[in-house]
């Protein structure tokens, strides 16, 4: 049995509304900032009350030793997957040129280390003509739970496979553990992970925009055609190319820059934590996010642990998400 | 501002329709049961799933030493507050002489040990004529916050004034400690709490029948003007007086025994846990119970501990418990 489906749209509004009000006048939009690592038992109170929190001095060994040349050395010429984007949004909406919206992936070309970070250190001098740069693999690409090999494996004995007062607070292991290099010209679109997300700065920095699970109604999701970057060879420009139709369309935000005044409602309050090196944020799950980064090369790393699932916080998660299916983007609905 | 006014109740009433289905559906009516006290970060975990939990094997110095002679001996002639009620339901809903039916609570007489213990041992033969006595103060009678003075103060030594993994998982001090006795003549009909509750059995056995705070709905909560029992003396019989009008009326559950064929909808999913002397129950915050006693003479204690305040906890039982104002019982709902 499912009375999911019974729900009336309109009820399901109007109960995430006065639970989004309400958490706001409980909760405020403050932020905890612990000047160490908490202990086990510490984190585990955190995750209940689920509220981001910015950590500082948790020890990496990565981040005593991540210079370009150590990266280099290491990596040893070895190829990578980097993604590729014309403007630095990858996995975010934007219009092809038959005018409607798509979600789009990145294109991914294999690179090694030094033609990778003089592409971010060149900055925006040959962005336009070779494309937009970003490490961003989040399949694992350091540690994952289902796949023993990593582009990365020379790298991991710089970088834990798991956080011990997280695994410790949860009683579980991480599901995955990614790399992040980038620059300030590639920007994550909101979105938010069914994920316990622990993120840790090496270099540079991260600029994060946080909404509670309470506030994803202000971000208009909606249904969007599917859609990659593709190019025949690493001089041509990138074309956005439609998925066939037997790709599923993507559930995305429709609010591309959270930023811009009037792209917000008054109800939504946003919270921004900047995470320096050396500084890591424990970013609860169903929080949503969008992140930007430091004109620097910014390398980061993040643990995703998976979420409790007995008690409330999977059937809360997606009552607060709202419907299972929402409509397809509307052209009428203006732009984003 | 505060739109808890504008969500309509019929929204609110179809949003937790859907959230009780879920959680069941999520949940199950299972309960972990432990053959150990857990670790303070083990119940961390425990508190943020918010399930009940039977645990075996937490030692309490009580627990061998609580003979009836015992306690007679340590409570020296000491008199101490009791509950008395013709029907051995405090604190529950009963009708009075107009056919109204009230909120009732006991009549409380001062009485020592012996003689207490001497009623519950006789059972039903003398508690026509006086009253069914249940020691059920609930005030923090062992241990309180805000008194410092207690009529069981001698009994202290045999409880500790907090249960260390508790206290330890959730940073902070119980608010109450509660001593419990009484015989299956006295039941406590079904409400919820806002606390997070440890319940030790030290003799004799309790009987808890649970919903969910996401099942509250099932209750039929109303508005029911407030009265107490009281006699001349102790040998008089109990009459039920309606308190002014100034007494504010009480909100509580029409469902007196949630036992009965039909007295809960087939939404309703009833756990039901019996805590053997020796036992303890994590009862967490907004579960409703009711809760019967074994034939021979129980006794129990508690400890109350504050829910935490930050993130969804208080919003969401806030949410789960229906509107602000619940209408006043109406006789053509029928019986209860």
């Amino acid at each position: 049995m499912n009375l999911g489906e019974e729900l009336p749209s309109s009820s399901r509004s109007a109960a995430i509304r006065w639970l989004s009000n309400e958490y706001h006048e409980h909760n405020g939009s403050s932020y905890a900032v612990l000047q160490s690592p908490p202990t086990a038992l510490e984190f585990s109170r955190l995750v209940h009350v689920s509220r981001p929190v910015l950590i500082k001095g948790y020890p990496l060994p990565a981040l005593e030793r991540w210079s370009d040349s150590y990266l280099i050395d290491a990596m040893d010429g070895k190829e990578f997957s980097v993604a590729v984007t014309p403007d630095g949004r990858a996995d975010g909406i934007t219009p092809g040129l038959d005018g409607k919206r798509y979600f789009v992936e990145p294109h991914v070309e294999k690179m090694a280390m030094p033609t990778f970070l003089s592409h971010l250190a060149q900055g925006s001098e040959t962005s336009l003509d070779s494309g937009i740069r970003y490490l961003q693999s989040q399949n694992g690409n350091l540690y994952s739970s289902t796949e023993d090999d990593s582009e990365f494996d020379v790298l991991r004995k710089d970088v834990p496979r798991d956080v011990p007062w997280c695994t410790e607070a949860l009683d579980r292991s991480p599901d995955a553990v990614n790399l992040w290099i980038g620059d300030s010209r590639s920007v994550t679109s909101i979105h938010s992970d069914p994920y316990e997300n622990i993120y840790t700065v090496v270099r540079g920095a991260k600029h994060f925009t946080l909404l509670p699970p309470t506030e994803g109604w202000c971000l208009q999701e909606r249904s969007y055609p599917h859609a990659q970057y593709t190019r025949d060879n690493p001089d041509s420009s990138l074309s956005l190319a439609p998925s066939p139709p037997s790709v599923p369309n993507v559930r995305w935000s429709s609010i591309s820059n959270p930023h811009l005044p009037g792209n917000l409602p008054p109800e939504a309050h946003p919270i921004y934590i900047t995470v320096n090196a050396g500084e890591t944020l424990y970013l609860p799950k169903g929080w949503w996010h969008h992140v930007r980064q430091a004109p620097d090369i910014t390398i980061a790393v993040n643990w995703w642990y998976d979420v409790e699932s007995s008690g409330m916080d999977w059937v809360l998660l997606r009552f607060l998400r709202g419907p299972e299916e929402v409509a397809e983007w509307d052209a009428e609905e203006g732009s984003v």
